[in-house]
């Protein structure tokens, strides 16, 4: 009897997203959730297993997006076209504050279901003003492998916050279940929501806690000039020097956006190894701006991507990113300022990277666990001649067909195999209507 | 017996782009290849038919594109990271001088499928420089609604051109053979490539041709600063202003991109009835710039979308064009410049004026021919609150579930439903072999 856990994926033209960025032609075992063996020009002899022919197919390390806000996948289309701080005021706060258990259990699958359908099997979320703990257990229960914290706010734009205290205290208490457990799968994130919502005083305990655990940090910054401007006056000075002063900076820290710097700013993310979630799709939907990424990474700053929530993109894929990276960057530095390649690596190694994850994931290396995802590009990608090129700027979510995390087959043939799509959209549906309703009348 | 041609597609949300932009809930009656009946509420009785349900569906015109180049189909990825001059003179041109006449009818056939299979059912196409007459019939075996022209050159950037007379000749035979065929199915349109590699004297004997026959005309104008600033060189004016003292402006008119204009250019797109084809992707691929439509559609100009070509997009979707319009509309000018529904409208009834079909298809209306596409937008788009906002923002083109050019159903749940797709990749993975062994070593 073949063990359950082995399976190989026949034929396929591997983007391994090694240190070399190899394009390896051939086989690929997955035995015990581990990736345990990648054999260039085939196996000569099958081991026992479930055999996947992936002829025609690019093999790819499952995405990893470093930018998610679950709790908002029920916010889809209720917050249109409005720049960033009203947006945040009028639409994104009461929303959230109106949400329930059952409602972030609802927007979570939901979000969770289309990042897998879409390839992506992992992602650092910001998690909502309340019920952050719902998103670990929707996580749990798809199986799905997240980086979550609570949405801290003790201050700010809108009425909408809490004290520091019970932001602290809601925030230690999830580390505390969550961080590392499922093996791994599930990791605390502390993420004090930008510095207009929060405290220097909350930034700084923040800070002291998630070194205490080796957790990471997480938050947004530079995302808009206005923001920028209200930062610059309040602190003066800009977001990442602010943030440096509270040392909220490092390797462990994530800023998300990263569009309004100055060069002193990019200096310092880069001797600092501060990692930039970039977000283009939602920096065009919200009229933010264009992120510098060209510049970013010739000063050495590891650059991740994520697709931000569904009420400011308005999707989760991780397809759609890397395509809108390379044609906001070429628009901004011309048609040669990145290869599809690199942007391939941004969306899943450097991700990895800044989520902390590397030595598990973000790369199809043996040793890994087995987070793949099986593309099949569409009539729409050929011919196909670069695989980078066809992947970032031709393929679409739909051309995956299968998803594998931790060697466990989450979605098959372009279908959720263990859960019920009609049942996740009608759920989230019922829900939204009812988190609706209890939005106050101001935020209609 | 129900005649063959009668189909009811029943429970749908209707968007018409008619007059009001009305949405409507109800069914939708085609029969002998025209909409018959549009039952508001849902028909009391059905007539004899196949019935298609389309709950949860968006009902649409069939998408019109205002400027493809199918004889780049095949170019797909083997010509990136280049801006526009280097892109035409390295890859484009000789690209185009190898096409032979199987080359070309892979390339528009694969272009065509493609096109059908994301929602699009017109279009308005840049012949090549070679065997145009190929591109007509591959639409007119596929059943597909095609106006195009000889892209003509007898002069400039390469030396990849023919004389005044033949382009003139080929041009003439070719709207002999083609205009209004195929009950107006085929149109021909006069399509000199652009001011860069045409003489004067060609644009200026192409507009008396076109305007004898009441053809469009279409060329690019104003797409990229190194192209405007060499056309001022030359002219001494703008790409507008030089192209109306040719007597190139009018109703009949369709200038793909127009992003590098002064206000005069504006005025005088506005004041002539000038159509504009956007292709926004495109644009940011070959770091053209981002053409100011808010601005253009103030001023009252037409303004209508198209995916432009493979190697510069890298897809052909229509909804692309949608989304990425809108989000480079809010870059430029803030989260309010475009609603939801005005950029539909320019992926419909916008471009079938361009087109000058507008009597015909564009919007569902009785009596109009039912060039009709049912979407069911994916997981990805729930929960759906306003359909517009969906459609543009979170719907992919695989949620096309089925296409009526005519009436006679083109695709059918998502698959072609007259042609074999993977015969169809297979000849243009064998095409693009041969012509790529065509091409001259200094295009490699």
């Amino acid at each position: 009897m073949a063990p359950l856990s082995s399976t190989i994926i026949k034929n396929a033209t591997i983007l391994s997203a090694d240190r070399a960025n190899s394009v390896i032609k051939g086989d690929l075992h997955i035995e015990a959730g581990k990736i345990a063996g990648i054999y260039p020009g085939g196996l000569q002899e099958l081991p026992d297993g479930e055999i996947i022919t992936a002829t025609d197919c690019l093999v790819c390390p499952g995405f990893i997006q470093s930018h998610v806000h679950l709790t908002q996948t029920l916010f889809r289309g209720l917050a249109e076209d409005l720049p960033l701080i009203e947006w945040l005021k009028q639409k994104i706060f009461p929303l959230e504050y109106a949400h329930n258990e059952q409602s972030v259990w609802a927007s979570a699958r939901l979000g969770i279901a289309e990042l897998m359908l879409s390839g992506t099997t992992a992602i650092l979320d910001m998690g909502g003003l309340k019920h952050t703990q719902t998103i670990f257990e929707a996580a749990e229960n798809m199986n799905f492998r997240l980086s979550c914290g609570k949405g801290m706010s003790d201050y700010g734009i809108s009425p909408f916050f809490e004290s520091t205290e019970k932001n602290m205290q809601d925030s230690v208490d999830l580390a505390n279940r969550w961080h590392n457990t499922k093996n791994g799968l599930l990791r605390y994130a502390f993420a004090p929501r930008f510095l207009l919502s929060c405290t220097p005083e909350l930034v700084k305990m923040t800070v002291e806690e998630a070194r205490k655990r080796a957790c990471r940090l997480h938050t947004h910054a530079a995302e808009n000039a206005q923001e920028t401007k209200i930062v610059e006056e309040k602190f003066g000075k800009g977001n990442i020097e602010a943030l440096a002063d509270l040392n909220f900076i490092g390797n462990d820290v994530i800023l998300a956006h990263c569009i309004w710097l100055n060069e002193q700013e990019i200096s310092l993310l880069a001797s600092t190894n501060t990692h930039v979630a970039h977000c283009p799709s939602t920096n065009l939907k919200l009229a933010s701006g264009i992120s510098d990424v060209v510049n970013l990474k010739k000063a050495g700053v590891n650059v991740s991507l994520g697709a931000d929530g569904p009420p400011c993109n308005n999707r989760l894929d991780q397809m759609g990113e890397m395509r809108q990276c390379g044609l906001v960057a070429k628009l901004k530095h011309g048609p040669v300022a990145l290869a599809a390649a690199d942007i391939f690596r941004m969306a899943t190694i450097n991700s990895a990277r800044a989520l902390g994850i590397d030595d598990k994931v973000g790369s199809i290396e043996v040793g890994k666990d087995a987070d793949i995802v099986i593309i099949k590009p569409g009539l729409q990608a050929e011919p196909i001649t670069d695989p980078f090129t066809a992947l970032v700027y031709s393929c679409l979510p739909n051309d995956v067909k299968d998803v594998f995390i931790r060697g466990q087959r989450m979605v098959e043939n372009g279908h959720l195999k263990l859960h019920d799509r009609d049942a996740l959209v009608s759920d989230a549906r019922i829900q939204q209507f009812h988190l609706i309703n209890r939005l106050p009348p101001s935020s209609l």
